[in-house]
């Protein structure tokens, strides 16, 4: 038995080009688009849609801009029905340059916004809506914003947002599995006219369990990223999730393809995963940014240092 | 707020004996002791006590045979207050050497028993307790032999079996959240007369989690390894563990330094945790034996090739 509603959103360029500064060979991409098509995923997501106006180019690869051009390349020659997704940071898309989607090569927007700046999360996520896209508003750091602030967030989300998915983010690792059946009690408490989504990070080594969690409480989107790779301790993995779900449109066997061949190559140059300086900032419901800095240095492996300085921060 | 009833159980020199082949040092062991008992750990599991005459004792390392000699000298003069627990196979164990509890360094015997051997198994658990052990009776590979084979193995316990604890085993990591509310359910259903523990392994990345979803169910007894140091998978961690648990007796900062000091440089040279091998055998409610012996192999990363067999098998 299957819940037939089920969607599978792979934020592998995505969420992992935060790892890597979005720097994947168009090649790259293609061989996962073509692989992860096989896979009967519903969605993959590209990257973001900056302005390169505010970040230069020099310093990122191209999956931080997603250019329409370079996603048709993707698309090229490839018999797919999987949509693409773009993911849209409030105050950094050049909203000019977006071409109605009957334009253009991908199908979704996702907008991320802080609960702080819904309003303006809300009116991109409009804006994207009347252009013809498929959209999701995705609130980040909700285990930390989740005051009576977020009620008024969800409000307003319910009012003004016509956004077709909600999805709720644990943007720290922090959520344990009863979080997420009190959020998403609050969120459908309050928000009637929406779909839902989780996006899990795997700082505690509960992004799979949340997203079962999720499924148990009929949220409908779920992301994933093979192997896992997404910022800091990463994502649910594609491969546990399309293992997990019964439904005979997906096949695991593409996605183990991707992995020997893709993935493996790149995790002895990048890092990401369940490591201890990660799973601290998530057990102290903290963003991944100082788990990811003190990596970098020769402190990477002096964990109770790092756990003294966080505590005592 | 916590469970006072909690109690953990850190079997990382038994179950990541299984990785090493028992051969820690016994400086390594005795620093694992110190620490162990400065994190306010309740029962620290030192390996097996097989008979030397059934295994070859130039092939393993000591805390496969566990000789008190051997657990005194860990204890010797070092001041702690945890209890040492050693685990009997079926079988193997020579219950002649065994002495009672009042004159041995350790106070708990674990019996590890599949289904099949419940008979044998109760007889141990029963002959350990007369002894005067703190016993515990850990029913393996549940997820496999869970049918009408189970309630009648769970009578048995309630009827004529004195351990103290009855263990969940998910030998295979093959559980899901709603499968430990279920047998949960149908332990306590059938056992009336003794307490419950639970013992993961990580192939879906769900020990952890589980654990959680015991503890939900008023499970006392849980088991972590640091840096879960186990068979295959391995284990929920000890770190991830008594982060989560709110009792103030537990202090995180000694096993930080375990895993930095101890268990770093041995994950250079011993593999276990989350690999998609074991990821497969996890997910197909097999025994990690094929996932082990195939990452020894030239196709260890031959990942759809091992699906394939394994599903076909």
């Amino acid at each position: 038995m299957y819940y037939e509603t089920i969607k599978v959103l792979d934020c592998t360029i995505r969420d992992g080009g935060l790892v890597n500064k979005h720097d994947f060979s168009l090649e790259f991409v293609r061989r996962l688009y073509t692989l992860l098509t096989a896979a009967g995923v519903d969605y993959m997501e590209m990257g973001y849609k900056n302005s390169p106006e505010l970040f230069d180019p020099k310093e990122y690869g191209p999956w931080k801009f997603c250019d329409d051009d370079l996603l048709w390349k993707v698309k090229d020659g490839i018999d797919s029905k999987m949509k693409m997704a773009v993911m849209a940071d409030v105050g950094r898309v050049n909203m000019d340059a977006v071409k109605p989607a009957s334009e253009s090569p991908y199908q979704m927007f996702r907008v991320a916004s802080y609960v702080k700046n819904i309003d303006k999360g809300i009116s991109m996520v409009n804006a994207f809506h009347d252009m013809g896209y498929e959209t999701t508003l995705n609130i980040m750091a909700v285990s930390r914003d989740r005051g009576p602030e977020l009620d008024e967030a969800l409000h307003q989300v319910n009012e003004e947002c016509k956004a077709d998915v909600l999805y709720l983010v644990d943007s720290f690792g922090a959520f344990y599995q009863e979080d997420i059946d009190k959020e998403l009690a609050r969120y459908k408490g309050i928000v009637k006219n929406k779909k839902f989504g989780f996006h899990g990070h795997n700082n505690q080594q509960l992004a799979f369990s949340n997203t079962i969690q999720a499924i148990i409480n009929h949220v409908d989107y779920l992301d994933g990223s093979v192997s896992g790779m997404g910022r800091g301790a990463g994502n649910c993995t594609t491969e546990l999730l399309l293992g997990f779900l019964k439904n005979p449109k997906y096949d695991l066997r593409p996605v183990l393809d991707a992995i020997q061949e893709l993935f493996l190559p790149l995790q002895s140059k990048y890092e990401w995963g369940y490591i201890i300086p990660q799973m601290i900032t998530g057990m102290l419901n903290r963003h991944p940014q100082d788990a990811i800095a003190v990596r970098k240095t020769e402190e990477k492996d002096m964990y109770r240092k790092f756990y003294e300085h966080m505590i005592n921060d």
